[in-house]
């Protein structure tokens, strides 16, 4: 059950960066009209609203390189927690991150980020 | 909405890190068979092993600083995400962290977690 738990978690993973770093006004597709971001303390609601934000980013180009993934199953879906680094080409450092989802079942069989959360690792 | 569920994340949050740095033996009453943890990678299953896990940590005194908070309904509870840092009585240096919590609300009108994912933050 738990290993299910993280093939889902890391295969999410790999396509929510690839379609960020790719094709970023894609990720639409996997949020719903329930769904929530915080990003870095700003909170939208929405899928149109969350991808006017992501599209919005001051940055083009971007590179995340996750380090760490950590899947669980959770009331009705399974929650995942992110951490890595993030490349912009203006930036010669890396920036670190963390994130977390909250995966949600969809009927079709597939699921949606209900709950999103991100925020830069100062210090 | 979204008030009371900052309000509950907030107040959830004090308590948890004043309850681990204070009388960590109490973050059981937290905790529920069902509920899971991951300690830096490690996957911990119900509220015994969680709570003997907690208090088996290679430290007695320690210290959490918090840095932000955020929080968002999700299904049949609340999502938290914590950043800080950890302060402990040999490290000249204090740890980044992060964390989540899934609360599910219990029959008592309170809240318990269900779900705990940590990370120290290095890099």
């Amino acid at each position: 059950m738990e290993e299910q738990v993280d093939l889902v978690g890391n295969t999410f993973v790999d396509h929510y960066y690839h379609l960020f770093d790719n094709d970023r006004s894609s990720l639409a597709s996997l949020y719903q009209p329930s769904s929530m971001l915080t990003f870095e303390g700003q909170k939208i609601l929405g899928v149109d609203d969350i991808s006017a934000k992501l599209n919005q980013l001051p940055f083009d180009q971007c590179r995340h390189i996750i380090s760490t993934i950590d899947s669980q199953s959770s009331a009705g879906g399974i929650v995942v927690f992110v951490s890595g680094s993030l490349q912009l080409p203006e930036e010669e450092h890396h920036l670190r991150f963390s994130q977390m989802f909250h995966l949600i079942p969809t009927l079709q069989g597939s699921f949606f980020v209900q709950n999103d959360i991100f925020r830069l690792n100062y210090g």
